[in-house]
Order: structure tokens, then C-alpha cells, then sequence
């Protein structure tokens, strides 16, 4: 259970089966986020019919409410959700830096004002883990602190350390062996900190490891070679996850540097705004342009309302804001993502990545490819360092 | 085309297949209203899975946005929102009544202010034919004056008039055969003024009759019983269709007097206001009870949320303003409603239907049948009357 069997390598980005209770998935992969219980807007059966194969849920969102007992009532995230694969649960540290108010945080843990009623909570790595536990994800995560961006190079190292003790309790407080534990690398966007992290990090062996702490402001040209840094200095033979990316292009540039999971609301989010992800860059249906278009918003995609609608019609709903734009909007960025992600399969089994990823940026960037992702597809191409610390 | 076979009657009930060019359907029936070109929250496909026979579009709100034009270019309303089957189109007349600004009524026809943008447009019955046309629908609807309730029996009586001139205008209008005119009967709640209307509209022998003005504000006690005498003066051998109703009861009480054809909101309204349509009466999904139900919300639907769903977790989804709530309940309550007249023809087949409406009701209303329910079923047991007015 938790093997994680690279079966193609192309330069630093790989093709692998992890294999959970729930069924194994194919790497990489974007997981759709489902905060409450629910992808928003997006069925279990279309999540299944547009190839999503694991799906996140939130930690601190869940405990709040429904609260993870009732989830737990229902034998887990797949019973209640009606989900029936493979799910993920973060440890709701990020979440209560994001979204609680008033926080404390200790050695012990945080202390927080819920976002819903004001009411104190507390989060500590056992907290977490009972929660996570309840949740019932295949994949459950350390209890972490990810500091914002920017923050003073001290609070980063002082942060790393505790969350490195942290680890060690979360995996103390873990109390069963169907659900795999994956511990954080932090260490912001310094080199000798992710260094740091690493040699704190790595020694716990976990089934798994998440690059942490990016992906929260810090410009794409600080983050990359963090993403490339610590990638490179993780076990081979273990799944990389970087957690809460990513945009199309992060996508792209991440599986060159050897990352294997990935997670955001981004396409959700971005489609209930009225913006459609395709190869040629993000459409907007909130425009007048495409009130007028009889073409599919994306030519080449397969999902139902590509098949089904023209931009006409989806732009028509989007401006009448009738449920069903933001909910086959949803739809269609979702299978974009696992689109790209298969379509990048292929050219990792094919041994031909970095040509398929740098004809696809011409194209999404319209000839402008920015510096961070040429040198992050460049970096890809090259051996992978000497996995030593 | 447009020949309706019946093929069983039970008192005055009865069930039929109306034949369109876009296929034959089975009534009694209920449509699904799609106002702006979507059934709100529910796809084309989720549509035919629950056993939708009709989608009923809004002439007023689709001339208004996106345009007729646009409509047509997609070759009409299954072209534009992907929903195959047949079609049915409203006139226009009641929405500008009841959304319209500063609205002003001649002979020539209504000119008002646009809810959306406050611009002055003229809807006169051959701009609604126009209109109707390029929607394209299989069946179309003259255009009406639906005259409030309450309202002066000589506006009511002024207001029938016109409508019969504005139904010859209407079918003067038309001017394919591939689409089914259908005549509207005005009069209120007065006998004398539905027997006068009726006596006007009759003549014009269209492939259906619509009982219109009833369900905008009046007492049951009083609408009934002019759907009861209304019904019973239309034509055996043509589909007969209760505008704008309705809710369940309403259903049942209307095929007991030979009602044919329904359309309403309330399924997918009372929906998004978090209400789930049962045997039981209406569940309330706001309310704290069935956020602790580990059950469906109606063990008896075979609906995609009753057969994957706890009340408990959509009740979350509800508490939680989560898309898919909307999106559960309106596609249930449509189901509801598909069932409710699906069981209603087995029992008209069997011979049974005031049996069945009756044992149905005791469980409905919780043993309180309400007077003007029971008398509908009864009318509805005994014989047509003489048809001749």
C-alpha cells in the first residue's frame, strides 16, 4: 500500500502509479479541491466522467462544520461525498494562517476565531490528525506552518524547526495503517532554509513529501528554483506534491521538475468568475466577444460542455447568472487541467517533454514564454542533482 | 403532427401521446421551465435522466437577452442550449404583465420598460409569433392579456375580448407548419366570463388549448373550480394545458379534471430556496433536523441526489451556500414532479386514480385534505359534462 512505482522518466519529470486503498492513480495529477465536501458546483459522477482521480478536502473547513464527526458518521469523505476514489485532506494549518482570525500561534499549536461564528478553536498536530483521521482520506498531512510572504528569514527558520517537531507528533498521534502520512518541506523561498527543511524532514521516511509554504505571493521567479531545489533533493521513489498550485502553466513547469501532485481551487474558482482555461491562455466569457462566437470555448477539449455548447450560449448564461455557467465552467477547467497533466504523460512516456512543453507554452504565452518557466523546463531537461544534502 | 391519441380515461382524467417534431410525448406531464435557456442549475442531459418530456422557455426573457436572433442562429432553443427534445414557448404576454415596467396596454399590443436595462420594447402578437418563431419551439402560445387577480369583472371581460383579436392576429402571424399554435382562455374566476371566453376561442379549433389567468394570486376554492369547468369545456381529442402550475397538489388536482400539460418554477425555485419536495410534503433542508439524517431525502426517488445523498450531507451543502445544493434539490424536486404524474398515469391506466390521488393526499396533507383538493378529486370522478357551452 503507498508504493509509488515511477514507470517512465523523462529529465527530472516522471510518470508513476501510486497505489492507495481507494485504487491507484497515474502521476502527475491535479486534484480538484473540494473545501466543504463538495467541488464546487461539480458532481462525484462528472468528477469520475472528467478524469479526476483523488480529491482534496479541508481539514479546518470540515472540523468547523459539518464537523469531522458526522463525516465520519458516514464512513469517511467517500461516504459522505459520495466521491468513491482516492481523497486527500490537508491538516488545516495553512487554512487557519488564511482564514482564522486573531491566531496564536504556540508551541503547543494555534489557537484561532473561527471565520463562521467567532468561536475559539484550537488546532494542534493531534487535533489534526484525530480530525484527519475521522475525515478518513487516503493521503492525510502533517500539521504545518506556512508562514505568509513575505516574512523575516528568523520567523522562517524558527517556523521549519517547529514544524519539523510537529511532524514528529503528527506521526506520533496517528493511530492506524490505511492512511498515508506525507510530511512538509518548508523553508520559503531561501535555498540554505529549504536545505534545512529537507535535512529535518527527510529523515521521518514518510510515504510521501509536500513542498510547502509557495504559491502564497512570492513572484514565480523565487518560487521555481525553490520548487527545482527541493524536488531535486526528495526521494526518487516517493511522490512530490506541491501543495495549492497551480495554474496551467505551474502545472506544466512543476511536472518538469520532477513534481507529481498538485492542487488548487484555481480552475473552480476561476470558471465561477467567467474565465475558461484553453492552450491559447484563459478566455473570458464575461467579454462581449464571445457572446457572438457559435464554437465550442475550447475546440479540442472533450468535456460535456465543449461537446454540447457554444461560447455564445455559455457566454449568454455567464451574463445572465444563471447556475449552469459557473457550473460547466467548472467543469471544463477542471478537465483542462487533467487534460494538460495526461497530455504531459504522453510526452514523458513518449521521452519528449520538454518539446511538447515548450510547444505549449508558445502557444498559451503567444510567443512571449516568461524567463521563470523557460528555465524551469530547461532545468527539467537537465540530470537530477546528487539527491545528497 | 400534432395528433393526440388518448389511450386511457378514468373519469375525466386521462393519458394521451401528443406527437410533436421533436417526438412524442406522454400526458399528463409536467415541463420543466428553462426562462433564460437553461432549466436553472439543471443540464440537458441530468434533464432526460429524470424523465423531462418538454422544456418550457420564456419569449419575454430570451427577446430581451441574449435575442431571438441568436437563438435562431443555433437553429433555434435544442440548437442553443443542447436539450433534443421538444420545446414549448410562452408568449410573452404574462411576463410583461408581471416583470415589465411602466407597461401600457392598447390594441396594437404592449409596450414596456425592460427589466434589464429599462429600454422600451413593443410586444405586439405578431412580434410574439416573430419571436416564438425564431425560438423555434414545437409548440408556440397567442399572445394573451392575463389580467391580474383581483381585477374588474369588465377589465377581465374587456381583456378576453382582446385576447380572442389578438389570437386571430397571432395565428395571421404564423407562418410554417412545423410549429403548434396553441389558444389561450381568459376569464378569471368567473363562470359567465370563462364560458364567454371559451365560446370566442373555440372556433379557431388549434392543436391545444391553454387555461390561462388562473395561479396569479387567487384562493384554491376559487381557481379550481374554473379549471374544472374550463377543462371540461375543451376539447376531448386536444391536449389541454394549466398555465404556470404548479406544485404538487396542484398537479394532482388538475389531471383529476382532464389538465394535461403543466409548467411551474416552484420545483427548482423552492430548490434553490433549500426545500425538497416529498410524499411527506415539503422538507425543509434549512432547518437543523435533517442535518443529523443519515437518510435520502426521499427514500422513495430514484433521483441522483436520493440515491446518493443523506439528508445530512445536503443539508451541510445548504448551511454551507455550496452550488451543488441548489443543483441537488431543484434536480430532485424536477424528479418529484416526473414521478408524481408518472404514478398518476399507472393509476388512470389501472382505473384507479381518485384512489390513488386520494391515498396520495392523506399522506400529503397529513390527514387534513383541504376541501377544494377533494372536490377537485371528486368533479374529477364524475362525468364529463356536455361539452356544448
Amino acid at each position: 500500500m503507498f508504493e509509488f512505482d515511477v514507470q517512465y522518466r523523462d529529465g527530472r519529470a516522471r510518470v508513476a502509479q501510486l497505489h492507495t486503498p481507494r485504487g491507484t492513480v497515474t502521476t502527475p495529477m491535479f486534484m480538484p479541491v473540494g473545501t466543504q465536501g463538495t467541488v464546487k458546483g461539480v458532481s462525484p459522477q462528472e468528477l469520475l466522467e472528467i478524469g479526476s482521480q483523488m480529491i482534496l478536502g479541508n481539514t479546518y473547513h470540515l472540523m468547523l462544520r459539518p464537523g469531522e464527526a458526522l463525516v465520519e458518521a458516514h464512513g469517511g469523505l467517500p461516504g459522505f461525498t459520495a466521491y468513491p476514489g482516492p481523497f486527500l485532506t490537508d491538516s488545516g494549518g495553512f487554512q487557519v494562517m488564511s482564514l482564522g482570525h486573531m491566531r496564536k500561534i504556540t508551541e503547543e499549536g494555534v489557537t484561532f476565531k473561527s471565520h463562521l461564528d467567532g468561536s475559539l478553536v484550537k488546532l494542534t498536530p493531534e487535533r489534526s490528525i484525530e480530525v484527519q483521521q475521522a475525515l478518513g482520506a487516503d493521503i492525510i498531512m502533517a500539521f504545518d506552518e506556512c508562514p505568509p510572504y513575505p516574512a523575516e528569514r528568523e520567523y522562517i527558520q524558527r517556523s521549519l524547526e517547529r514544524t519539523e517537531r510537529w511532524l514528529g507528533r503528527s506521526l506520533s498521534a496517528k493511530t492506524n495503517d490505511h492512511q498515508a502520512l506525507f510530511a512538509i518541506v518548508q523553508g520559503g523561498v531561501h535555498e540554505d532554509l529549504r536545505r534545512q527543511s529537507l535535512a529535518l524532514t527527510l529523515p521521518y521516511d514518510t510515504p510521501g513529501f509536500a513542498i510547502g509554504g509557495l504559491a502564497v505571493g512570492e513572484p514565480k521567479d523565487q518560487m521555481y528554483p525553490a520548487v527545482a531545489f527541493t524536488a531535486a533533493h526528495l526521494p526518487e521513489h516517493k511522490p512530490r506534491y506541491l501543495m495549492g498550485v497551480g495554474h496551467p502553466e505551474d502545472l506544466v513547469a512543476g511536472i518538469a521538475l520532477g513534481v507529481d501532485m498538485f492542487d488548487c481551487v484555481y480552475p473552480t474558482r476561476t470558471g465561477r468568475f467567467g474565465y475558461a482555461l484553453t492552450d491559447d491562455g484563459r478566455l473570458n466569457m464575461n467579454s462581449s466577444a464571445p457572446r457572438r462566437e457559435l464554437v465550442p470555448m475550447d475546440a479540442d477539449c472533450d468535456c460535456y460542455a465543449c461537446r454540447n455548447y457554444t461560447r455564445a450560449y455559455l457566454a449568454h448564461l455567464v451574463k445572465a447568472e444563471e447556475m449552469l455557467a459557473p457550473r460547466m465552467l467548472s467543469l471544463h477547467n477542471l478537465r483542462y487541467l487533467h487534460r494538460l497533466v495526461e497530455r504531459a504523460r504522453a510526452a514523458i512516456e513518449r521521452g519528449e517533454y520538454h518539446v511538447w512543453a515548450s510547444e505549449w507554452a508558445e502557444r498559451y504565452f503567444k510567443g512571449q514564454i516568461p524567463a521563470w518557466f523557460q528555465q524551469a523546463i530547461d532545468t527539467g531537461r537537465s540530470a537530477t542533482p546528487d539527491p545528497a544534502i
